[in-house]
């Protein structure tokens, strides 16, 4: 929060320190010491020992040019070593790796990781220098964010952790075991629609749980690879269409496999042909539908800048149960007004 | 893999490397190069000359004792400005924070944040050196443990990624949701057993996905929070009673707020006041089922030495579905005998 700029005997010294505006991270950056290009070796000199930095500062050394633009890094050796004239500008490294602070905190983490240094500096859209980043402040961010969309996913608040009062946890996750259930009704009053076809063939009732439940697993497996290939950068807007088409790819050769698999099943446990038709169609469906809300419920989420984690796993498995009972109960209904069950 | 120990002028050169053993890391520690107590600072400078480390190992000098066991850290610095006869020991920092081999990733993550330095010896547990972490390394290794242990949850292979060929990734989902599809079997079997129950109260088929799913979702919750903990080392074998008591009570507090909403709203939807204590009751037991299994089944994995995370999903959802549907569909057999419904 603190962004002052004191002149220091024609010094400019910012220690720029700002939040970290990655998605949900909370991530602040290490105040970064930058100077002015112009600046000589010995006024740098003269102005540390004046501020006193901590270690933890005064290890990141940065020259900036026009409107704080990042042109390079200073090491402490340079500046002990060169003549008391010399300029900044001279004796920096211009060679610099800088994270932009839009990245997500998996995005910085990785490049921070694949540049081999444990510390880069953070910059804006513009190129303005606005704090350092360590590899340690990243790994506890990394692990907090992981931790965050699994938490998420299933629906734990984001905080939970061991010590944390019993009444509380039992709060939050009642509060998304209600969110469900209102999904959960949803699903029950497409069922009950059907009554009279269950009530006519009961043997309908053994197979929805299958069909619901392979639906909402494919659903889960495709929302969850988006859900942190998001958030790791290697599923992005502009990619989108062809992860929308591999996961459809996969959902439909899916729902042939465990289709065939389900209705050849159905049919010799029931002796009914109708019957697997009927389950093995409704799951090629379900699966289908499953890797399309897979994929569009947390990019949707995405577009409209709330967490892909947050609900999606409820939107998703509605989807599945929803429309996997519509579609297995409605085939279930014409085989039976045909005579085949 | 390389474990050599070279004698050069009295001095004992090792740069041990050895993969690393955190649970599912395959993470490789840095080399770290150390010298025995007695070797003098002309001795340890020579022997750098002669080896030519790259800059990153020499980065890291250690000071061993007898048997390899770490005593200190040096500097470049101390070694250069010391007096050449001086013996290392003497030079060497004493006050080492070494990381545990044995620990998983993410808590040797937390320890290496917490110490404020970049990166850290490793010892076994008699000690010994056996390499160093640095964070940078480590941040490539939290984030690929977290990716696991989410796709694991979800039945995604670990290595999925969005460049991976279409037919393995189908191969590999397929793969989870036939064994899912094994467990569905199981729990459609159940709901087969009562098929005349059904018949003769369709009814029930619509609470049926309410039941089973409501107890999904709990699992998962407790599941997912119980495989992240164990992986940040916040649940371990010594406070699990605890652990078990909390999701206890977790369980059942959720299980009376949701049997009861349920109840009601059930009761209201249908106007039979025996549906509704059918469903709440059937609710709470499975909520409480819930929460044991997604304690009890990562806890056996862990000491059976198998990822907590790896199948643990299909296990507490094996055990919500086929219990709750047993549960539910035999009290509703009650009421119907009882002629309640």
């Amino acid at each position: 929060m603190i962004a002052f700029r004191t002149p220091v005997e024609g010094v400019l010294v910012a220690p720029v320190v700002r939040p970290g505006v990655a998605e949900n991270a909370g991530l602040s950056y290490a105040p970064a010491l930058s100077f002015p290009r112009h600046a000589t070796a010995q006024q740098v000199i003269d102005t540390l020992r004046q501020m006193r930095p901590d270690a933890d500062s005064a290890s990141y050394l940065f020259v900036t040019g026009e409107a704080g633009r990042l042109l390079g890094t200073l090491s402490l050796h340079q500046l002990v070593v060169a003549a008391p004239e010399t300029r900044v500008e001279q004796l920096m490294n211009p060679n610099i790796v800088a994270l932009p602070e839009d990245l997500s905190t998996e995005e910085q983490a990785r490049m921070l990781s694949d540049s081999g240094f444990s510390a880069l500096p953070v910059v804006d859209a513009a190129g303005r220098l606005v704090g350092a980043l360590d590899a340690g402040d990243l790994l506890d961010a990394v692990e907090e964010e992981a931790t965050e969309d699994m938490y998420l996913l299933a629906g734990v608040d984001k905080d939970e952790e061991v010590s944390r009062p019993i009444q509380r946890a039992a709060r939050d996750r009642v509060f998304w075991l209600t969110i469900n259930l209102a999904t959960a009704f949803l699903a029950a009053s497409v069922v009950s629609g059907f009554q009279d076809v269950i009530a006519h063939a009961a043997v309908l009732a053994a197979f929805m749980p299958i069909v619901a439940g392979q639906g909402g697993n494919a659903g889960t497996q495709t929302l969850t690879f988006i859900v942190r290939s998001l958030a790791l950068g290697e599923v992005r807007m502009a990619n989108a269409g062809k992860i929308l088409l591999r996961e459809l790819t996969i959902g439909i050769c899916n729902g042939v496999c465990i289709g065939l698999l389900v209705g050849v099943l159905g049919w010799l446990w029931k002796g009914i042909p109708a019957l697997g038709i009927v389950v093995g169609v409704a799951m090629l469906g379900n699966l289908i539908l499953a890797s399309l809300a897979g994929v569009l419920v947390p990019l949707t989420l995405k577009v409209l800048r709330i967490d892909p984690a947050l609900a999606s796993s409820i939107f998703v498995t509605t989807v599945t149960d929803v429309c996997g009972f519509f579609i297995f109960l409605s085939l279930g209904m014409l085989a039976l007004q045909m005579g085949y069950l």
